[in-house]
C-alpha cells in the first residue's frame, strides 16, 4: 500500500514460523506509513518477503478495529489476500465485503481503501511490483468527483 | 513449483470470493504438472494472480493427505506461505514441520519437496517471478548423494 521505505534484501533460506495470528518470528512490525501527510488510521506493515530475485514484494497489513489504509491510487497494481478478520474495500466505484481467503485485485490508478468492520480486525497479503511508483492522494476536485456517488461518499466518510 | 504452462493474463479487478478451503470463484484448478516424467503425488495448482504487471505470479497447491511435491530445484527462488494444514518440507538439506501461517524461502539450486502429514491436507501459498527457469529433477548420483544424510533419506523414502 505504499513505497517500500527498507531495502529489499536476501532471504534466509528455510522456515519463519507464524508467531500468532498476523505475525511471524525475524518479521518486524512497522509503521504502515513513514509519511505524515497520508492520512490513514491504526495500520500495521510488515515485509514477509522482499527478495530482489522475485521480482515483487510480499507483505502483510493489518487493520485495527475503527482503522483504515489511505485513499489512494499509482500506477503499480496490487495483488491481495484477505488474511485475518473482516472488513470492506474500495477498489474504484466499487465497495465489497470482504473476508478471509478472498482475493482483491486493484489495477493501475484505481482508487482504493481498506477498512476494517466494527469489532474486527482487517488483515491482508499485498503483492506489488518491486519497481513501482509512489501513491498519489486524491486532490479536492477528485474527492468531490469521488463524492458524488453516494456509496463511495458514506464509505469514505466512515473510514475519516 | 512448475513452471506456468498458461499465459499471463490482466486481472479483472476487484474482487474473488473464496469458495470453500483452499478454493476461490473464477480460479481454475488445475493439474500440478502436465509433465508425467516428474514423480509427484496428489497435487493440485491454482494461479491466483498472474498479471503480467506484478512482475510475479502467485500460485496456491495443495497435497492430499499421502501426497508430496516433485523433489526439485532451479534457479529462480520460491516465497511459501503455509495456508492450509500441516506438512513437513525439505530445502536443501534441513527438513522441518510447517503449519499454516509459516513462511518458507528457497534459494537458487535448492532440492526442496513438501508432503502432507498423515491425515492431513497441505495447501501452500507459492511466488514465483515470472521469468523463470524450468525446474530440474535429481539424477541418480545426485540422489545418491543427497540419501547420505539418513533424515533426507526418509524424507524421500516416506514420499516415494
Amino acid at each position: 500500500m505504499t513505497h517500500g521505505e527498507i531495502e529489499p534484501q536476501t532471504e534466509q533460506p528455510g522456515v519463519r514460523a507464524a508467531a500468532g495470528p498476523g505475525r511471524w518470528h525475524d518479521v518486524e512490525l512497522m509503521a504502515y506509513k513513514n509519511d505524515d501527510s497520508a492520512p490513514f488510521r491504526s495500520v500495521t506493515r510488515q515485509v514477509l518477503f522482499s527478495d530482489p530475485r522475485l521480482g515483487c514484494e510480499w507483505r502483510y497489513f493489518e487493520v485495527a478495529e475503527g482503522g483504515y489504509s489511505t485513499l489512494e491510487r499509482h500506477q503499480h497494481v496490487h495483488a491481495v489476500m484477505i488474511h485475518r478478520g473482516r472488513g470492506q474495500c474500495l477498489v474504484g466505484a466499487v465497495i465489497s465485503d470482504v473476508a478471509v481467503g478472498d482475493l482483491v485485485f486493484i489495477p493501475p490508478l484505481t482508487w482504493h481503501q481498506f477498512r476494517a468492520n466494527a469489532g474486527d480486525v482487517l488483515g491482508f497479503l499485498c503483492l506489488v511490483n518491486a519497481d513501482r511508483d509512489r501513491p498519489q492522494l486524491p486532490r479536492p476536485d477528485e474527492l468531490a468527483t469521488l463524492r458524488q456517488n453516494k456509496a463511495i461518499a458514506q464509505f469514505i466518510d466512515a473510514a475519516a
